[in-house]
């Protein structure tokens, strides 16, 4: 048994001084405020943040794609030509490394949206989910919560007569059908593993239903309505929105995660909000894409909880993520107050880990999983800027972190430096 | 004379590989890039930044001024009762620890824009200049290079029947009339000061002349259009924006900045742009008080030069600044590629320096002062990114910086830790 005594820390929404944590086979046993024994740990302690859409090896682009004009579209073959040269040894040491960055900044637990399944040209490799076990290695090294969320991606997009077939490095994402797909994943441990639609786009509809069958009780992620285009071509082939065409399949509900959910029309927002769909903002990949501002007021009043991601991982800053959702409606609006920083660390925290299919993670509570995010008060963007809720949403950013707890184990002491230079030989074999 | 090898700088708008500098009495003598004698530099060395709009006090506010929904206005309130509780001692200390938090985040220059001159309830002090003799002694304690702007402040907005008188704080802003300002700033050092009009709101048209002469020859720095508030209360009284009435009192040239310049009319950025008058956005602050996105592509095609600052200093971070102000156009443009990241470090760097009068400084280039800001290539930030300008604009961040030199001399040397504790003292002995 462990015994902490956290100077400052977030129990039940509120930072409260001198908490007792003692923490038994992982979990959290015993929290009291206003304690005086156990081993002090100073600075303000969080639960663990969830990122819950992660494509690991975007990282490799970041600084790299900026220097062009142009839009989603030119970035995404930018990031194809990296998908393009990744096997399973090299991208177990990239993800390694990302997941160790992730770590460093206060996520405990990644949700993995996994599309890169085989091998150049579509061959699947000897073991079918070498990448996807390379992801789950890279996870357990990094001292990471994962839920490898195995993409189903069979086309490249609509089409005049039907759904186009994928081609270039979009063959190794495709498996030719869902029923192998399904069959794919079958494989995959099911406790470590969700299933996820790589879009409407990608998935003809009469397959949707397959996923959705083989992902019965797990998390299930989707990319929905990123983009304009996105939109137009899914009403011109089927007539109506993708997120009717979702919940047609029977593909929303309380364990789906709608990733992005930018451009929605109020019907849209109903059907996510009403199904208890969570919606996956990740604002700085959205700002960086330029894709615009989802409506993520309105889609917290339908009924959706909002969960954060890092996406393309241009920035991994959860503290910024939650921010900047807060941030992009006030530029819009003119109005500040739309989402509070308590309502921001919900979302980054327990229905994050909930989405994930995590439940007993991202409170600091009895029962709960022990994992613990320890902040430094007196950092220059810290310093003065108090104890509460607002100061860790408002004022901290991810080199603040100085302490992460996992399952009760320390998995990162503050070493920032290790953590670069994995990242700087990591991105470096596969440039 | 020093000689240093930089591993890498930005030299002419792009970087290049180990650049011999030599520094004599505080400015660059030579620079010569692909060299090998000197002492190794690691990492990637850009100019130093110019922090064109600062509020230091304002950062004591970071952390507290979220808890509440609410608008500019009420933010403002909140704003007031830090600048009640100041003095010339206090206003020293807390600056100083302010300035330094920007020398480690690579800020070379600050404009300081001041305009909390007198004693509560308007006696002035019995040196008339306390407060800013205080703000020009925190920068040299801190190492940086200051302008200080002077700002008249004379009435608290429109009112039905002319301009309404300060009340409250305020009356610590105002010496009753532009002559008895002009009388006191005639006190302060020519070489680091400046001027300002606080806005429109605060100083009656008449007296707008007298501002703009006192300050000929030096930068005049005014808040413009932040609030449509403003505008239409502008309009109400006079009939014209707050443009054109700065423009008809021969305010605007090439030595005024227009500080956020958020909400104008297409003749507003005309006037602007012909006048080659700066345009200093401060992204961060204005997404913070949900100002709204300025105009910042058609300010720099009318001819304006775009400039940074950290204003409010919710966040201190010159790299943020630089990928909000394309990040914030991306969001209600769904393009990428507004502003390329060399065109936004010349507005941090040299075009930043110039609009606070400091035409030496922000560019590596022989007979610039010597100001150099080395950026840590291996941080889970940078790593991996490369070492373009995109690297250095969209990937690194400010505790990225390591290594600060101001006219030759070491002022930062990647210690924090120490930044963080005279920000805490510093901040709690004002709450």
């Amino acid at each position: 048994m462990t015994s902490l005594l956290l100077e400052h820390a977030l129990v039940d929404g509120v930072v409260s001084d001198d908490v007792l944590v003692e923490i038994e086979d992982g979990r959290l046993s015993v929290v009291r405020p206003g304690a005086d024994s156990g081993t002090r740990v100073p600075g303000l302690t969080v639960p663990g943040l969830a990122n819950c859409h992660s494509h690991a090896f975007h990282r490799a682009l970041r600084g790299h794609t900026q220097a062009e004009r142009g839009s989603f579209w030119t970035w995404r073959d930018q990031m194809y030509g990296v998908a393009d040269r990744l096997d399973p040894d090299s991208y177990k040491v990239l993800a390694t490394a990302v997941f160790k960055e992730m770590v460093a900044t206060g996520i405990t637990s990644v949700g993995e949206f996994h599309y890169l399944h085989h091998q150049p040209g579509g061959r699947p490799y000897d073991d079918p989910n070498a990448m996807g076990h390379a992801l789950l290695a890279a996870a357990d090294e990094a001292g990471i919560r994962i839920r490898l969320l195995d993409a189903c991606y069979l086309s490249a997009g609509f089409g005049d007569g039907g759904m186009l077939p994928p081609e270039g490095v979009q063959l190794r994402y495709s498996d030719g059908d869902a029923e192998a797909w399904a069959e794919r994943v079958a494989e995959l441990p099911v406790d470590r593993t969700g299933v996820a639609l790589h879009s409407v786009r990608a998935v003809p509809r009469e397959q949707l239903p397959t996923v959705v069958s083989a992902g019965a009780g797990r998390p299930l992620h989707v990319h929905l309505s990123e983009q304009v285009l996105e939109n137009e071509a899914c009403l011109a082939a089927h007539g109506i929105t993708p997120t009717r065409l979702l919940a047609e399949a029977g593909a929303l509900g309380p364990m789906t995660s709608a990733v992005h959910a930018t451009h929605l029309t109020d019907g849209d927002t109903g059907l996510l909000g009403r199904s208890r769909s969570f919606a996956c903002f990740c604002p700085t990949t959205e700002r960086d894409l330029a894709d615009g501002i989802g409506p993520s007021v309105a889609l917290a009043r339908a009924g959706s909880r909002l969960t954060l991601g890092s996406d393309s991982h241009a920035v991994i800053d959860l503290f910024e993520e939650m921010r900047a959702v807060e941030m992009h409606e006030r530029l819009v609006t003119m109005q500040r107050g739309h989402w509070s920083a308590a309502e921001l660390l919900t979302a980054a925290t327990a229905d994050g880990h909930a989405s994930l299919g995590f439940d007993d993670v991202g409170r600091i509570a009895v029962g709960q999983r022990a994992d613990l995010v320890t902040l430094d008060l007196e950092s220059p963007r810290t310093a003065g800027a108090g104890t509460s809720c607002e100061s860790v949403v408002f004022a901290a950013a991810s080199p603040d972190v100085r302490r992460v707890v996992v399952d009760g184990r320390l998995v990162y002491d503050g070493d920032a430096g290790a953590v670069g230079r994995a990242l700087a030989e990591a991105i470096e074999a596969v440039s």
